[in-house]
């Protein structure tokens, strides 16, 4: 029998985080059937949860998906994946997510998983080495992944990313209308009573999602301690004019744009893989063949896939990236 | 503290269902802080989920909403509901939910709850009496209770339902269009793929979901063993023509249509609450008031409220209810 | 050369009608190539606009569309049709249209089209017999069309009717949450001020078009003098409660309740043609589909085609229809 | 009496434009009542359709909306208007629009412009000076509007423009997807065939008017001879990547841009207006606001106004502009 242990995870890197989340994080570890008789190390994966989940999340009862213990106990059953231990960071903010990045507007998230990392192997049987160490992820957790495999080789010798944020041009501004439609209705009271709390906004109409998405990619993205929201916004809420100068800081974020500069970590790595629908709500496959044609014109291998499916209830995806990933373990 | 109990309940009333749905059903109970300290006895609440909803999905992690443990340990806390025990029951079958009725086609989801029930009062410390026993429920949940309420006064003294199915007139008809478009794109084919599977219908359409949701109304509303679904649908697939004698079937199950012969058994109860938002994506505004002007006419004294939201993310209507429960007990 | 002449017609049956509306109406009559030599008499066809259209808009110019006039040449000059006088009247009300029908609520406008019949006989050279004189429309045109054959077969021998208004339950109810929604937005004194001048109303939401294209169907099929609105809406516009009285009177105008008893009429026909589009925004392939069932059952004969489009941009239907008449005189 | 003079304009210089469209045009000429009477000198203004629109079809029957004929003679006999005549270029070409501007794709329409201008002074009893003659339009015709009046401020006086694009980023961009979902869709032979004949598609879908606008606009804006379809897009069909360079050549004719460098002809006008709806589905009430802070900016007088609508059926807005116009010369 596999074993879910819930970890309260206490995080020093989150201390005196700036919205001041939590700075204990409960964290799934998934344990493989067989963990509890000893003598064995196992190779690790994260999961990372898209925006506005986390790691519990993926233990959520659900009438047609599995959970992700039920999803790998049957893959380990089938002999399509070797058993391995499965971790299930949470590094939500109070805006939805950190696209598992370090921000003076949120906090050092990119920090707070390598702090995991580090506890993980010191608590588990695991084999920490980079080659059996994976990280895998879906829509901003997919962008985690594929950015902690260009900034962490080192720690992560495989990632796997389905339908993550890339080519922020396409994924990104054609919500920015939304924002500004937001903004009209609300205006910047109205802003900071959804920044204060999220949750509390009803009803929570679609431009609400749009302005609260973009906030948070924002406060990732474009932190300004100084600014009213902590946070630039690319555009002005009023003109809707672009803020070239902060866009050009969401670039420097973008999978597509940092392609060059760091192939030579993503050739390190033994396994890149990832995906897109082809009916994307999100227009993310347009991204990921952006990504692939720079990945060519650099000479990094990857695997790259398309399916006929939207961005959402994609979970079985992972029958694939965990397959890769144990087979190239 | 307040604890959850996982109840692996087996159905004698399931065993055999025709759908071969699960017998053994995980339902929470929810224990209120004390509870363990023993000498006391608690009023009871069965909350029934929505459509492809079940007890145990209330406990799901989500960004912005209690787990209905935090939700129920926060109002005991403020001292706005006593202590009471909860109880999550899981009617789901595979088409997505039961409406909390006996069918033919699924099995006999009401008997099921009666027997719970009994399983409840004989396993923990309630106060076995209707007037400390209630029902709440939201969308088809909030319908289930109403019917409970209906059929079973002597068992469950206090109904509450959120956004219930009510004038099936304007609830379920406009999605009829949406299934013939459906049908006409899958033909039968399809459809018996859909029911025998639906979670692996991919991608899954707007169309899909209306599909599923009038196949699983018609499994519970027009059963019938003959047919090649296992029921009837209240329209033709191909000319869309309303079956009426199907459809009469239906009406038969709509609480506007049953207020009047329920009428006694609605003025035996302590309390019977329901509500709606204003912009009820399924139109249910206007069966709640067209049921309050029944319950009028025939002399059942009811709460009726209504709130400016639509049909989803409404689990903070449970604080009304909740509350309204514990002040009647 | 065609000529188009544009006769402003006045209708000794529109005086007095109760909305105020014009009683001299621009009646566009197409003369065919040839027709200025005089001594040929040639067969009549009335095309009958749909909802919110009149005769003179089938001469607009449009991009991407003939005018009628063009296309009617062109016919003829690919001897696909025979030359034939095309009269297009205006049946409009304030409210958009009459569905060709006589209403206390809005005028006679069936006794309007007659006596343009007669006039037109006695003015142009019509071959002024049933067998050459036929009447053709698009959605209310088409249903126009269709409620002539079933009643003056005597003076109509031809019909054809594009995506005409058929099976209420499907093209009309799906209106009536918007309906609702609209009231809900704007009161009673919102409704009065859209039927006292629907230009006005200012943005034209899309609940808006519902409300006024609902009401105007409720001009035309459930008239009443007394009432505030000068007419019944199907529905209560608070409880949204079907009042099946005056729903009743609403089916009595439909073509398949009426088909059983029309069928002698229909069988008297030269030719019935009718068709729809398989996308059709208002359904009308459903009720083309009952209609065809219910006319075969009466053994009625008539051709019945779908294509694969929806309920706008379709004139290039017309090109099938005036074929067909033109074979069949 | 007004009149309507159906010019047909023979255009030298639209012959051998590269899509073959017609160098004769039908261009309605507006002589004000009196005008036949002879002796006086009339002020003129040019009034420019939006997208697949032109000056004949502001003389279109439609139920709620005056013609232009109409809406004139009203609005001069109210006394707001002074006696003008108004001349109704077409300037469409097969793609629908040529934004009033010359480009090796599709033809010189800004030079026919000019060439229409002379042909008026000399045919017409105008006052033929800069101060007496305006440009208006609305969408496509606002924005050539104000690019004629940056361009030939000698010629046109006076400038109106409604909902005119702006700000490219804005108005555009969020097309960009929908033209790929149309490619991956159709393919480069679909794309050949809707730029052969648009008017054949069948059924036309959304997407399909979001391609055929970008395309347009990629006619007028980025021309190649050179290239597949005659234009460049701004972006990669298969992989959605922006090429810089056609995009800058796009935004060279965005009046945003544009506003530094024309500031001196723009001061120069004796009246500069533009309005737009605060609901525009295309977003162009925020290139207004920052083309509104560009003239600021720059010293240059305007009238700026914005309505509670969106962006069709706006009509009205013209009373405005017709007004000012007349007060202004």
């Amino acid at each position: 029998m596999s074993q879910i242990i819930l970890e309260n995870f206490h995080s020093h890197t989150l201390e005196g985080n700036p919205l001041g989340d939590p700075t204990t994080r409960r964290v799934p570890v998934y344990l493989p059937p067989g963990y509890e008789e000893g003598g064995v190390r196992y190779p690790v994966v994260f999961l990372l949860s898209g925006f506005t989940g986390r790691g519990t999340m993926m233990l959520n009862d659900a009438l047609w998906e599995e959970t992700i213990q039920e999803r790998m106990d049957r893959l380990i059953q089938e002999q399509k994946v070797r058993p391995m231990i499965l971790v299930l960071p949470d590094c939500t903010t109070r805006y939805g997510g950190s696209q598992y990045l370090n921000s003076r507007a949120t906090g050092n998230y990119e920090d707070h998983l390598l702090e995991l990392v580090t506890y993980i192997d010191q608590t588990y049987a695991t084999r920490a080495d980079r080659v059996f160490r994976g990280v895998a992820g879906k829509s901003s957790g997919g962008y985690g992944a594929t950015m902690l495999g260009m900034r962490h080789p080192d720690v992560f010798g495989l990632v796997a990313d389905h339908s993550g944020d890339k080519y922020f041009e396409l994924c990104y501004k054609p919500d920015f209308p939304k924002v500004l439609s937001y903004y009209a209705r609300v205006g910047e009271k109205g802003m900071l009573e959804m920044l204060a709390n999220p949750a509390r906004v009803r009803p929570k109409s679609g431009d609400f999602f749009a302005a609260l998405n973009i906030s948070a990619m924002a406060s990732c993205y474009s932190p300004n301690p100084a600014a009213p929201f902590g946070f630039d916004l690319p555009f002005d809420l009023y003109t809707g004019e672009m803020r070239a100068e902060v866009w050009a800081r969401w670039e420097a974020f973008d999978p597509v744009v940092l392609a060059e500069k760091a192939a030579p970590s993503l050739r390190s790595l033994k396994l890149f893989f990832f995906d897109c629908g082809t009916r994307d709500e999100y227009h993310l496959q347009y991204g990921a063949r952006i990504f692939a044609q720079r990945l060519r014109e650099h000479h990094v291998p990857f695997v790259q896939e398309e399916f006929d499916d939207g961005h959402r209830s994609i979970n079985y995806r992972y029958d694939v990236s965990l397959t890769k990933f144990s087979e190239a373990m």
